[in-house]
């Protein structure tokens, strides 16, 4: 190996890596790899007149809201106190009136998002109560955390999304908390951000911080906020999720509709019954939206794995998931909507060789499905109960592996290489050769996690596990991070609506209290 | 979750895990999914024409046997000193003489395994001059952690052979070697196995041994050996390997011809390049196979990854090895030949979430390829330098998973479940239905590595890591233990084979050293 590049030190691959991220990464993956398609045609006919059959026969309940139940009778669906039967084929319909792709705009425009077709677009984990890091250990989550999180997600350019809930700040108060995540997303990123669901009116102040951000025209005709409407599965949409779901869709924003279903404890067991009842909860969630406004942007979501048979506890990179992953993506394309699914799942309680394990399970099928809306694609761990600081970086570093899958094989004459063969011949060696030295700094992913070195020389620098070693990179990323500009006039409008909102948010629960 | 099935206790689960083991374990996989396909028909076309193209322009060296350059030159092909260069169409046309599938035969008829077609069979890690278990740490191997390898190999369900050499057992001569590597296989499991190949004369000890167990006529009819034969890439075989080949294909006995690739060293870094010289390799291979005796029965073997460009040390678990090992599935069907590659593959010094991520990557990509013999399934560590028993009952467990995703989705009524929707309802729960409490033992895959329980349990439990309670697991699998039934006649043969054999070897030795 005498002619390998000489080894670089760990100052100098940094700064490759920094400068690679600096250059123009692309702000999201476009396939160039065919989905992996586990069912066939007739399979997949099956499942669609099931679901079809179920919206029809055992119908679906939207709860605590009249006007969405108006909605549906007039669209011509049996409505029988808060549940709705609907007739075979309308669901379908309706949900042709949504966009099969859009975009999402980020307030850096080169981030813009493309979310459908052969776009794939990968955001950080959402909604965990504790997060996790090697020095402090579990522990709820704080906004310090928080912030932490959106600023890593902004570093890496493996994450094209800045996400929702990176973790639950559970140290500020909860009736104005939606508040500070939305800012922070605003304030320490540029990417694409997610918007509050935890009501109506939260909602609807995402927009308005949204509106501040990209301006009342802009917003009124763009996609900017993207927001994870979930089912109460099993056949079942709440009010919360339905005033949520009437704020966004009504004004333009898109929303996922995604059922979120652990099979044994919220549907059946059994993969093709699973399908059926996310196809007709996902099929209603979309034709309401379409309801609510024609043409509004929605994603199909599959939040879909298994449970332990033993504990009852949800299992995560399982088997059975990757299937579910796989079918659920095949009903989407479809059903010619854009798909979300998957993500680097664990159940695990550390960054450990199962949660590594599980998540790669997750991720692989993710790809290879075709999703396009990948949420907890960094830092999920211990079945989203915890947002992990070392897995964050972890998952980024398999993140970037399936940018290069993702582009598959090229097949051009350079790629070819026939030249490079005949100049090198039988056992000859190619480290030298032309070709090789013209292909060396983008010839192979380079891993920031892998440690790749010699036994000895793993054990010189202190035998550190993968974790350990996670642990110093972000750090590492955390001490190098620098804010990308906001103008100081749109942060200004920020902190005075904030602080309007605060004062009314807070008299408003004194009121109610005294 | 109140109606979940009673958490039973570690004793329950691991006898459960006894029994299902017990229970008639299919030998092999019979794959129920579509394979993964990389690339076009397109893509695949040029690929085949530029291998036609290298073995005809730049040819390929057959090193340090006459005999096989004889065959050549008898075949047609332009033979200049050991420089063999074949013309267009000829090694296809000698590939079509390889059966397409064939079976290997266990001592243990029942464990027989099928090698091609929709059959995939996972065999243990090969050739490691190290092993690894948290206890001792990282050293030489020796012949009592063979005999365990086997040991873990037999009991497992899922892995289908028993492979061949598990770890280099360096405390016993090398001279010898082959003898108790061999007979380790057969005394400690009934699972098929593999032969030497580091002469000629050992793999006629291996061939010995082997009518020995299954009779000389059976051997003669039927492929009781199955053995790896590498390239010396680029484009040579050497003597070692045409002595070893000439031996069992000579025999009847079955082959992998396999090149053995790092990319940027023994071939280009693009994917394409490499993909054409695999094929020119494997191709050349089996024709000479086929040229020591039509019909031998063969597998196209594609040992394929990628190095690091910093430290030229091998990687594994890229995304540019998934993409080869996806890639060559699809060359070795065109060639209708089984295919051999993937496995469990990492860099990793420990079993951590490195070696766990790079695994799972290369596993995953092997299954949905389709490949029909995955060496190095479990235990490889390292980039192969070392055999770890931790991993070794990680992988197995991996491999159980693989099993059920290659099951893909059933579609029958039972699997479609739609009155246990129509029984369960909005908002109702399926643990206690019917429907699940009939498919409760079977409906997923039980994990006996996951830790699915809560951080309370899991923190009670120890707050154990994954290789921490995978060090218990292999050593409570190995305690339990026990050696298949082996005739005496046949172990008293063996016996007496191995020590004539010792005491030629040894005189011989002594010959040459006077």
């Amino acid at each position: 190996m005498a002619q390998t590049p000489r080894r670089s030190r760990r100052g100098g691959r940094a700064a490759r890596q920094q400068n690679r991220q600096n250059a123009a990464a692309a702000p999201f993956i476009t396939r160039n790899i065919p989905c992996y398609e586990i069912l066939n045609t007739e399979g997949l006919e099956i499942i669609e007149a099931n679901a079809e059959t179920i919206l029809f026969e055992t119908g679906i309940e939207f709860r605590g809201d009249t006007q969405v139940l108006d909605l549906w009778r007039q669209a011509g669906a049996d409505v029988q106190g808060e549940r709705v039967r609907v007739p075979k084929g309308l669901a379908r319909r309706l949900c042709a009136l949504a966009p099969s792709e859009f975009t999402q705009c980020a307030r850096n425009r080169a981030r813009n998002v493309r979310i459908g077709g052969k776009a794939t677009v990968f955001a950080p984990v959402y909604g965990s109560p504790f997060v996790h890091d090697l020095d402090k250990g579990r522990r709820y989550g704080t906004i310090e955390d928080f912030h932490n999180f959106t600023k890593l997600a902004y570093l890496s350019p493996h994450l094209h999304h800045s996400g929702g809930t990176l973790c639950e700040p559970v140290d500020i108060d909860i009736a104005t908390r939606h508040l500070d995540m939305v800012y922070s997303h605003i304030r320490y990123s540029d990417k694409a951000f997610m918007g509050s669901v935890t009501s109506g009116q939260n909602a609807q102040d995402s927009l308005a911080m949204a509106r501040i951000v990209f301006g009342e025209e802009f917003t009124a005709n763009n996609t900017v906020l993207l927001s994870l409407i979930n089912a109460n599965s099993p056949l079942v949409y709440d009010a919360t999720m339905l005033g949520a779901l009437k704020a966004y869709a009504g004004a333009g924003q898109a929303c996922i509709i995604s059922p979120f279903i652990l099979a044994g404890a919220m549907s059946p067991v059994t993969p093709a019954a699973v399908l059926a009842q996310l196809l007709a909860e996902a099929m209603a969630g979309i034709a309401l939206a379409q309801l609510i406004r024609p043409g509004a942007p929605v994603i199909f979501g599959a939040f879909v794995s298994s449970i332990s048979m033993q504990s009852g506890a949800p299992t995560f990179g399982t088997p059975e998931s990757s299937m579910l992953i796989m079918g659920a993506a095949q009903l989407a394309r479809r059903l010619n909507v854009p798909f979300r699914s998957g993500g680097s799942f664990c159940a695990a309680k550390l960054p450990d060789a199962q949660a590594a394990a599980e998540s790669a399970n997750s991720l692989m099928s993710t790809l290879l499905s075709g999703v396009n809306f990948v949420l907890h694609a960094a830092g999920w761990m211990e079945g989203g109960l915890v947002s992990s600081f070392e897995k964050f970086v972890m998952d980024t570093d398999q993140l970037g592996m399936m940018h290069v899958l993702a582009k598959g094989i090229a097949m051009d004459e350079e790629a070819q290489a026939m030249d490079a063969i005949r100049e090198v011949g039988p056992g000859g060696h190619f480290l030298g050769c032309a070709h090789t030295q013209s292909h060396f700094k983008t010839a192979f992913y380079n891993s920031a996690m892998a440690d790749n070195n010699s036994f000895e020389q793993w054990q010189a620098e202190g035998s550190r596990d993968a974790m350990t070693r996670a642990n110093a990179l972000w750090k590492k990323q955390l001490a190098e991070y620098e804010a990308p500009p906001l103008d100081p006039i749109i942060d200004e409008a920020l902190a005075d609506f904030m602080a309007r909102r605060r004062s009314e948010i807070t008299n408003s629960d004194s009121g109610s209290n005294g």
